[in-house]
């Protein structure tokens, strides 16, 4: 094989590179950038001052990471703050959504099984 | 069920909180704190300036986001610069270790299948 075929170069990319990933609207206000591997998906999802998704569940796990800002976890029946540095896992099939607080929020959302819905270009959180 | 049985809140761990996941020192100077889930497991790895690991393999596929810090991610046969915010897929079975810059690095690691290695104290990458 040619070495430009075996480079790991292209399995590198950087969370604020915003040419980078699959583009995907959620919602009005949420915008995500999707990387899909084989076991795990990643999506860098940035959600404007104050807004938020739709409550949704999926048979996926998922795992959140709050890189910034600041924003109100909704999960299960619950409403969790959550600040930067924060992380949590999302059991598959738990309801679930976000309110970013008064400076917006970025998040880096973790997949496992890859969600199939997020493979390809579109709108929304998959379930419609 | 009762309320306590069925909360979240279990659920929401931070990056920087030391006292929270299973610990494991994978060589010198590089310390990880694990979270397992079901379907992918969470490694927060920090490497002492200048510290680094032992070039190893696993099946599972693993992601990486560099949290703070510089380091030369090595994978496959290639030395790659990396500084904070990027982010790297390592599929399986791919060699790979990290070398930290002069201010050390702090990784958030993501394998999917969980490794099973890594869900009991020890020492080691786990391959030993």
């Amino acid at each position: 094989m040619s070495e430009s075929r075996t480079s790991q170069k292209v399995e590198f990319h950087n969370l604020d590179d915003a040419s980078d990933g699959l583009l995907r609207e959620l919602a009005p206000g949420l915008t995500t950038r999707i990387f899909a591997g084989e076991r795990a998906m990643l999506s860098i999802v940035t959600i404007a001052p104050h807004a938020e998704g739709t409550l949704h569940h999926h048979p996926e796990e998922q795992w959140g990471v709050l890189l910034e800002g600041s924003a109100i976890r909704v999960q299960g029946d619950e409403e969790i703050p959550v600040r930067k540095g924060d992380f949590w896992r999302t059991p598959g099939g738990v309801p679930h959504t976000m309110r970013a607080g008064p400076e917006g929020a970025k998040v880096l959302d973790i997949f496992s099984p890859p969600r199939a819905e997020y493979r390809k270009p579109g709108r929304g959180f998959g379930d419609q």
